[in-house]
């Protein structure tokens, strides 16, 4: 792992434990045996380590969900993965959903921006099949906004009560998220 | 509304805008025209302060939805109930779920205890709701506890995206959800 990454770890690591506010640069400078005036050879200030933190979390999982997700033809199998990779690597993996998603507000306007447009990302993909799965008739009439929101609401919530030390249920839970849903939006 | 309800109804309306940690006792006391002494009067610290504001709001909410689901007898009816008023009432009327949600990490462990077991009294009504479901041959078989996240994860994901100005669509959006999940979890 190289210096850089090593700094992001260390940062998400202590954000998930003690909180964004509550963890001093120069708490990450002594856990990582260096000086502050050293972790500012690696960021300007730190929002800018926050923003990296978030930006380094949704490339790992949820920016690569959406690329494998985006080449799957049809609109129910894109779905499926979405559910399943969503749930298994974005909030199922490890506690650090939680701090990408409550310290969003401590990110300036201009960063908040490039995070929020990656869920933006998302959430079209998933109204997009819900409309694609809606025109060819695979689905009943529903407010697609709502209907989105309530999948990736499922599936996000993980994030508040799953036990990231039983991973041997992830396959089990987003198995389970995946029935509910289109069972769902079926057609009886 | 007497002093004490206006206190924690200002202190909620700060809480929403700014944060917890980014809103001092100070401006709580400016915007009443009280002084800060005279705040002490109500409760003994910042912490406290905090803590009634979840507890008035989890007792508005969530406690009166969950004792009037208490007596629905059959299952179904109070899992309906249960969705709609948790989705109208604690999620999609305004902002306020979010501070209760994301600030109970500022709470001492025995108030923190207090909250959270109001939480679980609320998860343990749907979670019994439905093996009385799966009992009677109602429901399919599945995995009880991910059944029971799924549908708190639905409706809870609202507090993130919902409009709280259109209240005029909160009916649709818990339609929705009650249509989704029974359709979800029904036999074919």
């Amino acid at each position: 792992m190289d210096r850089r990454e090593e700094i992001y770890a260390k940062a998400l690591e202590l954000f998930i434990k003690d909180g964004y506010d509550q963890t001093p640069l120069s708490r990450i400078a002594n856990e990582l045996g260096m000086t502050k005036a050293n972790l500012y050879h690696y960021f300007k200030s730190k929002e800018e380590l926050l923003f990296y933190v978030h930006e380094r979390n949704q490339r790992r999982d949820l920016i690569a969900t959406l690329n494998t997700a985006e080449k799957i033809e049809d609109a129910k199998d894109r779905l499926v993965h979405l559910i399943r990779n969503y749930t298994e690597n974005s909030m199922a993996r490890d506690a650090s959903a939680k701090v990408v998603i409550h310290e969003i507000g401590h990110l300036k306007a201009e960063h908040r921006e490039i995070i929020k447009n990656n869920w933006k990302r998302f959430f079209d993909m998933v109204r997009d099949s819900l409309v694609e799965l809606e025109a060819t008739g695979r689905i009943k009439k529903m407010n697609k906004v709502f209907v989105a929101f309530a999948l990736i609401g499922m599936c996000s919530w993980t994030l508040y009560w799953f036990d990231h030390s039983r991973q041997e249920t992830v396959r089990e839970l987003s198995d389970t998220y995946i029935d509910i849903f289109f069972n769902g939006v079926s057609k009886r």
